[in-house]
C-alpha cells in the first residue's frame, strides 16, 4: 500500500476481531518497527509480543480496575472526562479480547557521557509509529496507547519486564471491526511556523477522537 | 511508494544537495507528520520549518562550535567518539547548506489531572517518523537527529520558540546526494520477546551507522 494512503487512513481501531493474526504478519509489522532510526543507531528498544490469553486477561483486568476506581472517584464527571471514558471503555475490553498486544520498550544505550532522557523516547516512539503504519498497510488495526501507565506494576510482573527498561506504549493489534480513516487533524497552517515561531501557543480541547 | 519499501530504505541521508525543495513538497511531508496519533488526539505539537539561509547558518555554526569544544576537551578520543565525530562532522555542515531544517516541537496538552511526561514525546516522535518516511517516499532525504540539544539556547532564540515548548528533534530535509537504504539493524529474534521478557538486557555497542 502507498505510504500516503496508509498514513492518512491510519486511525485508531478500538474495535478488533478476536481472530488470530498469523506469526508472519506479526513479524512483518515488528520488523518494520525495527527499521526506525535511533540515536547513533543504538537500537535501545525491545518488543514484547503477547498472544497468551491468560496474560492478556490479567493485564486487561488490571487496567479495567484502575479505570473503575478513577470513575468512582469522580463526583460529577465533566464533559471531558465523559468523552475520555467513553473512548477508552471499549479499548479496555479490547485489551482482553484482541489477538495480539505489543509493548514497545526501551532503554537509553547511547554511550554519550550524558545521555539525554529524550534518547529513550526517540528510540521507542518512531519504531511504534512504523509498526502501526505497517499494520495499516497489511489491513491490520491498531491503537497507539500509553495506557500501560495505569497498571504498570501488574504489566511488569506479568511480563517480567526489567525495572530499568521503560515501557513506551501498549498497542493492541488485530483484524479491524471498524473502518479505517479518515482522520481528524488540525489544518496545516495551524501547526506550521515558517522561519520562526508565529503567534501564541495554541490552546484547544482535544477531541478524544482519532 | 509502497510502505515497506519506503521504511526499509529510509536511512539517514547526511549528504544533501543545496537545491531548494518546493513548498508543496514541504507541505506534503509535514501534513503526513500531522497524521500521526497523539494522546487523546491532543495534537500538542508544532513544526518549525526553516528555509532562511541566515537562520540556518546561525544554528549550524552554534552546533559546530559546541562540537569543536567537545573534541578539544577529549584528550584521546576513543574509537566510539571517533566514529561518532566522523558521522556527525558532515551533518554539521549539512545544517548550514541543506535547503530545509525542520524542528518538531511539542507541549503536553492532554487534560488528565496528571499528564505523564511521555505524553509530550509520544506526540512528537511518531509525527517525526511519519515525516521522514513520507519524505523518503517522495525521494527526499532526511536525518532524524536530536542534535538540537547541543545548542538549544541559540536555536530557541533564533527561532523564538517559547520556553515551555519542548524541541523534540531537528531534521534536515533535501534532495539526497547519497543513495537510500539498506539499513543495518539487529535481527528480529534479538529484539522480540514472546509473552514475556526472555534473556538478559542486550548490551552492544552502537554502530554509529544507519
Amino acid at each position: 500500500m502507498d505510504v500516503f494512503e496508509a498514513m492518512s487512513t491510519c486511525r485508531a481501531i478500538r474495535y478488533l476481531k478476536p481472530d488470530p493474526v498469523d506469526d508472519d504478519l506479526i513479524e512483518q509489522v515488528v520488523t518494520a518497527a525495527t527499521w526506525a532510526p535511533s540515536p547513533g543507531n543504538s537500537q535501545g528498544r525491545d518488543f514484547v509480543v503477547v498472544t497468551n490469553p491468560e496474560k492478556k486477561r490479567v493485564i486487561g483486568e488490571a487496567v479495567e480496575t484502575v479505570m473503575a476506581h478513577r470513575v468512582a472517584a469522580m463526583e460529577r464527571p465533566d464533559r471531558m472526562h465523559r468523552l475520555m471514558l467513553d473512548g477508552t471503555e471499549h479499548l479496555v475490553e479490547t485489551l482482553k479480547t484482541c489477538p495480539v498486544l505489543i509493548f514497545v520498550c526501551g532503554k537509553a544505550v547511547y554511550p554519550y557521557e550524558s545521555p539525554r532522557e529524550s534518547f529513550v523516547w526517540s528510540s521507542i516512539y518512531p519504531a511504534a509509529q512504523n509498526l502501526i503504519v505497517a499494520a495499516r498497510a497489511l489491513g491490520l488495526g491498531t491503537v497507539f496507547t500509553t495506557f500501560q501507565g495505569t497498571a504498570e506494576p501488574v504489566i511488569r510482573e506479568t511480563l517480567g519486564i526489567p525495572e530499568d527498561v521503560h515501557i513506551g506504549c501498549m498497542i493492541p493489534l488485530g483484524w479491524p471491526d471498524r473502518n479505517f480513516g479518515p482522520l481528524k487533524r488540525l489544518p496545516y497552517d495551524k501547526v506550521v511556523h515558517r522561519d520562526g515561531w508565529q503567534g501564541d501557543l495554541r490552546t484547544y480541547p482535544p477531541t478524544y477522537d482519532d
